[in-house]
């Protein structure tokens, strides 16, 4: 796969920077967009990139590096990295938000990930927000991925800019042939009244179907993450009085709702604790059986 | 209140059986149908019950018994039972569902009982299943609980029968003035068609939101008990469907959903064991600061 070749050739280039060699590399951690089944390392019915179906992600390193692989689902990786030295930092329930391409999130649970018994836990892109929406690539309609994520929102912006609702993103359009997310949110913060509406709408989805997240777990605190999350103040205005609005009392009376502090770093710190931890504790398993202990 | 006062009556009652007297109560355990504030043991804005907002259950105990007093949420209570000694034992991933006047979970979590940040955990019946839906007394519209819960199924059914939809049905309100929620599930077992598209409905959007809950945690098994559940088939095979059919394909290829063993003793099994042990960690603490481990 060309993405896995560019990541070999991305860490082989580290490992020169270092001075190092393949063989001083201890764990591998790998953050994937997809549900990842624990047992196997294999993304299992990824629905935004269906072609890595059970691809063998542990298996492409290991021609070149005798580490062990740890393979989750990126937004697993990613609140782990925010609940080690993020704006999450020493919170015990937590629920990281990613909204990029896709929409999902990961489960900080007394104090520890979450991942469930399949390893998909957190995963609420594809709960369904109107059912007679448009058909998703997980096979149900109206999944809140399908109506929310980046895709739709540039979709509508550029729809919008086609009927003529937005001079500003016409001329974008008419100049690039497309558009792209930043676009749409560059717009938003200018004040351009049909980025901020579709951006708002989307803000609106994903609130009230966090405020069901929220009513089952009860959070200490919500970190949003992801591409789409840059657009800022106007998506998350709506995330949060989505969330007041429809969650219980209770449950939103202490919750703040923040940006994530690591950002686009949250993966990679996430991937390391995630690689550093897993091997620590087989090391000292090892040790404590050694030693009878 | 009345509620209470016949609570002691009965404990009363069963320690006068059991030739003991109040001294001999080491712990009292109590579930409640409504958010309990852990920290205080007070009940938090319960939506089906306003009136006992805040009201000190623990301080209703305290003139007759010296013994502590620990209060959870009834479904909280009711998925510890189960846990402890029926359907779920050592299961690490548990949603035990109430049906009943209410909808609500006791989430099970890594093995143990997950409360969340304020103890309002599991408490899905205030997900919005229909924007347009009736006002519910949680202040929003549409929530699963005022769509699907027994006061919903019998108001269907009261309606049916007056439109002349089911003779049976009517010539049972016409002699007793209301139907109960047992009415309407025995008619639904002995095949009355009006009955059964309730129940089915009702199965329907209770599976739609637990599709999402299933999402967000990906448990190992979904119990499902309370009144509602006695229904029997009719209502767990549309639930087991709309699961299916709208939870993502890997959180559903191992998961049983099966009605509670315990029943309606799973409270009173969970209220002791939530009793006991919290009385016994005590000790346990207090042990180890005695001989200073």
């Amino acid at each position: 796969m060309a993405v896995l070749d560019r990541v070999k050739t991305l860490l082989s280039e580290l490992i020169d920077e270092q001075a190092a060699s393949p063989r001083d590399v201890v764990a591998i951690g790998v953050g994937v967009p997809g549900p990842v089944e624990q047992a196997s390392g294999l993304l299992t019915v990824p629905p935004i990139m269906p072609a890595w179906d059970r691809f063998p992600i542990r298996g492409a390193f290991a021609g070149e590096y005798a580490a062990p692989v740890f393979v989750d689902n990126d937004v697993n990786v990613m609140a782990t990295g925010e609940h080690w030295g993020g704006v999450a930092k020493g919170v015990d329930d937590v629920i990281f938000v990613k909204i990029g391409t896709g929409i999902g999130s990961g489960l900080i649970v007394g104090g520890r990930l979450h991942r469930g018994a399949q390893g998909c836990a957190g995963d609420f892109g594809h709960i369904c927000v109107d059912p007679e929406g448009p058909l998703c690539s997980c096979g149900n309609t109206g999944c809140l991925e399908e109506m929310a994520a980046a895709p739709a929102i540039v979709m509508q912006a550029e729809r919008c800019a086609r009927e003529g609702e937005s001079p500003p993103l016409l001329a974008l359009l008419q100049e690039k042939g497309e558009l792209t997310m930043k676009d749409v949110g560059e717009a938003a913060r200018r004040g351009d009244s049909c980025a901020l509406t579709i951006v708002r709408r989307s803000g609106r989805l994903i609130g009230q179907t966090l405020a069901s997240v929220v009513n089952v777990l009860n959070p200490s605190m919500i970190v949003i993450g992801g591409g789409v999350s840059r657009v800022g103040n106007a998506l998350l205005a709506e995330v949060r009085s989505a969330i007041y609005q429809r969650s219980l009392p209770l449950a939103t009376r202490n919750l703040p709702i923040v940006m994530s502090e690591l950002d686009d770093v949250a993966g990679v710190v996430g991937a390391s604790v995630m690689a550093a931890s897993e091997v620590l504790s087989y090391a000292e398993e090892r040790e404590a059986a050694r030693t009878g202990a």
